[in-house]
């Protein structure tokens, strides 16, 4: 757009943002320089600090700095009782609800062949290790792991989400543990992340 | 979002993008972190980059990491005229069309006095300074400022570039330098950057 390799770049390097094109890009890229280089040094310094401190909880795979997210890490937590989302924003939907007090297990993704997103590019398998139930395998099993006795399944009212949902069910079938699915009363063909709490609510009472 | 401060103050930082709110923020926090860790320090590396080497064109203004960007270094442009716009996708807009050969000068901005920019905080002394006529002061003018014969207002058809256009115009009045605006072929109410090539290019010919 202007003379510069630079400011090229950075416009090339903006268009990697999901839901950001060429005027996008080029718009963001001209404001940052012209109006707001702290704010362009505050991105970089985020983004290098993120990527270096960022990784995922050992227990329930969501973001954190920590080995153990303070949500798995919490005594308060009802540790009978595991809801499995697809992203953090939609544990964090869950949670504005205050209707739940149990543990999470974030899938990172949801099952998408179109995309060629399989069971080995989520956390399935991290999931399925979590939910050993007790001496399944006539093996000890771990203080977190033995506690799980209900799997509830939040993954999005979509195609994905309720295909996620269907391979998890049938994978824990075999094992005793319960597995339930959020009530119906959030609308199809919806995201969690953008229904209004009392529905959400609702649903995850309801759940079947 | 999640628990994580790294996250957190990345989808902070991220908000600092111009039209990008809370949840576009999260998501693309999330994004980058889970999907795409070579892409977000691809943008950070951009981001430093470009806040350390962009600088202004020292005739025309725009962004550029040279001290008189290519535009302004090309022989082969038609040096009489001059043609203001408001940013650098402004410019390339104008340059699509092929339909113009002389140099622009780039506001950086517009007049905006409900948010406080004023004359000082776009490029407009720095665009007087750049079309002192012949002589015009008794004193010696520059090799470059002396060949302006048309200075050629291609500000946005908004309220705010129509009064940025009046203003140069009156401050330009004074001086033997023909000042002339694009034709309203460019419908009212749209900014250049988004109108199709061949209203710019007849806008361009029928110039008032
Ligand atoms: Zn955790
Ligand atoms: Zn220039």
């Amino acid at each position: 757009m202007a003379d510069s390799n630079a400011l090229e770049g950075l416009t090339q390097a903006l268009r990697r943002l999901p839901g950001v094109g060429a005027k996008s890009a080029a718009r963001m890229a001209f404001h940052l320089l012209q109006h707001d280089t702290q704010g362009a040094l505050q991105i970089a310094r985020a983004l290098e600090h993120a990527v270096h401190s960022v990784k995922h909880c050992t227990l329930c795979n969501t973001l954190t700095e920590l080995d153990i997210c303070s949500t798995c890490a919490n005594p308060e937590r009802d540790r009978s009782k595991l809801c499995v989302v697809e992203t953090p924003a939609d544990q964090a939907a869950l949670e504005r609800t205050l209707a739940y007090r149990g543990l999470y297990f974030v899938l990172m993704g949801k099952l998408s062949p179109l995309d060629g997103i399989g069971p080995h590019d989520i956390g399935l398998q991290k999931l399925f290790d979590r939910v050993v139930p007790r001496g399944a395998r006539g093996e000890p099993v771990t203080a977190d792991a033995r506690e799980v006795q209900e799997v509830i399944l939040a993954t999005n009212f979509t195609g994905e989400g309720e295909a996620t949902a269907h391979v998890i069910s049938q994978a824990l079938r075999s094992r005793s543990v319960q597995v339930t699915r959020l009530a119906r009363g959030v609308p199809v063909g919806s995201e969690l992340e953008y229904v209004d709490l009392g529905t959400i609510a609702h649903a995850l009472v309801d759940r079947r």
